[in-house]
């Protein structure tokens, strides 16, 4: 595929997934886009997608190349749009530049316009390339590709445990079992990600913010989804009590949402009476586990491309069963608990034989001093 | 303390730390030793200690340099000898061949020699300087440190387990956790040491037969060291009724010894009649565990400078717990069982708090293909 590309093209499109991954954390749910523009090999124009809403690659690139955009090449990491949404669509704002030449990483992933910018700019006499690193492409926005061919967020799941496996003493005791560098890079994920998940035990057992507290900038605060289905929540605990620019959303079952009962209509009284806390229903299996699906179904209407699983080994148990995982950032510290009665990552029944348990494939291994980061997806069984 | 020491110095001590460590698996309960002679900046001998018993290192070096030897250096991984044990004492045949320097990486650990060799050196005249790379030759030979300075053997503890810490699943199924590569490795572990120990659980659960099975060369069989407290060892167990260079030592409980009723002298009588199968006592507790620390030592008395436990989660929590694990090989597949009843890596019970769990020093990382192995030691608490 890349052998009808030139070195030169494989470097400018390297340089436009450079600067689109500068939009990570704020351009969701929108994809990260960067665009190149080149001219006479000279990069003459750059941009990339920077918040939600705002405008395209394609717009700061040819703002930065005024006049010059005439005949230029660009390189673009995702095919341009060619609907009018929040901006005006940037296949027409190609071909009035009067671009000679795109060549684009990747098709849009929405079925409703995949393949019409492209469309668009080989009907103007553009010379159009698709393809050129279109497996980094894929990776850079694979939330975003995950948001928009399906119904569900892109699931990333966390765990730190012991090198023995366990998250937590008999007793729940868990701090800490990570060092501060996992524990940063545990903040940056919450920075990357839409909402933050946990259960209601989690926040019963540690009384968690669920903020995102970085070294070096500001960290963006996500919405913090708690599954509680019977609307547990303590009146005191931090997360609804605190100062953060990002809501909190609990997740109780719809038969307790349309419970009239005395009791828990002035619970929710209370808890919607604090800032930016709100609550809703989904149905639930009899034992009361609320249905997977149907939360996932409703962030994703909620505009929420991502979330990052933090706490539960119940939660997470029934993530890994149901194959929802779509990501593992697996934080490993150099200790042993050397026991086996500690709580182990996932609490369930596993599979009867080792070989049914499930493969992972390692995507990328760091060492954060002592400590391991591995991340991993669930390989498809 | 290296900068006394030049350039060549350091060059030539690592050689002799190189050609040292081909006596691994041969040399023990002896030291792995290497020497390297030079004149004019040349190598003129070499010579490591092949097996036990044989030729110490130096031995080698001299015959290979013969009238040379004279006013030579020498590059010594560890003291010379100075006593007539199985053969004449190195340090006199040094000062015969008219050695001028000796250049020795550390003393030999026997407190009862320690120190004696170099002293004769001194006394002819040699010049001696001590210490050079201490650091890698005690490394070397940390087996033989343990063994000489203790009444234990050096004891390395193997885990291989999924990426969540399950060693096998409920219903105990284990074939395979790790790659192939990984296996091979912990062949080559079991080449390395003197005996292999698991409990009597693992052999009525997977009939090992705990031989070495190696790609390229032939795998040295080690001691199979049973403990099997009520000598519950199947009469048709692979690992009593195999072909192999090594024995199979079954380790009861002193009172099941010595214990006249007929059922237990017959059993003892049919395994005896098996080729290589041995029988020993110790006390054990009351609940029938044996006594570790018994063990070790008539381990060390039989000559056995390293072991390896192999499995067995109880055995393992016990010798964590005691705080006998000299080194740690954990490797790891990149698979999740996924639950919380699988058989962890330690049975028994764990720490209250996670920060009584034991911390551990990785002291080096493989990546066998997907799988991982981690070497590591537990840090003094």
């Amino acid at each position: 595929m890349e052998e009808k590309f030139s070195i030169n093209d494989i470097r400018y499109m390297a340089r436009a997934l450079e600067i689109a991954k500068k939009g990570e954390g704020s351009a969701s749910p929108n994809p990260m886009v960067g665009a190149v523009l080149v001219k006479n090999n000279e990069i003459i124009g750059e941009g990339y997608h920077k918040f939600y809403g705002g405008p395209h690659a394609e717009v700061y690139a040819l703002k930065e190349a005024g006049q010059k955009a005439t005949n230029a090449d660009i390189y673009l990491t995702l095919e341009p749009c060619s609907h009018y949404g929040k901006t005006p669509p940037c296949a027409n704002k190609l071909i009035e530049a009067g671009i000679k030449r795109a060549v684009i990483a990747m098709v849009d992933p929405n079925p409703e316009v995949s393949g019409r910018g492209i469309e668009l700019l080989k009907e103007a006499g553009i010379e159009v390339e698709v393809g050129l690193m279109a497996e980094k492409a894929k990776e850079l926005n694979e939330v975003f590709l995950k948001y928009i061919t399906s119904e569900f967020p892109f699931v990333y799941l966390k765990k730190a445990q012991t090198l023995d496996g366990f998250i937590a003493s008999s007793t729940g005791h868990s701090k800490w079992i990570t060092n501060e560098k996992a524990r940063l890079e545990g903040h940056k994920l919450r920075h990357k990600v839409d909402a933050i998940m946990v259960g209601i035990g989690t926040v019963l057992a540690d009384d968690p913010s669920l903020t995102t507290r970085l070294a070096e900038q500001k960290g963006i605060d996500s919405l913090r989804v708690i599954l509680d289905p019977n609307l547990e929540m303590p009146l005191d605990a931090k997360i609804i009590n605190q100062e953060s620019t990002a809501s909190t959303l609990l997740i109780v079952s719809q038969a307790n949402l349309e419970n009239n009962a005395d009791s828990i209509q002035k619970k929710k009284e209370k808890i919607l009476a604090k800032n930016n806390v709100e609550i809703i229903g989904v149905p639930a299996e009899k034992n009361e586990i609320l249905d997977l699906e149907s939360i996932l179904k409703k962030l994703h209407d909620l505009k929420i491309s991502s979330i990052l699983l933090e706490g539960g080994a119940k939660l997470s148990y029934s993530f890994l069963k149901k194959g929802l995982v779509d990501k593992l950032y697996y934080f490993i510290a150099p200790k042993i608990y050397g026991g086996n009665d500690g709580i182990s990552s996932f609490c369930g029944k596993g599979p009867k034989l080792m070989s049914d348990s499930k493969d992972i494939k390692i995507l990328d291994r760091k060492f954060l001093d002592d400590n391991i980061l591995l991340i991993a997806k669930v390989k498809e069984q």
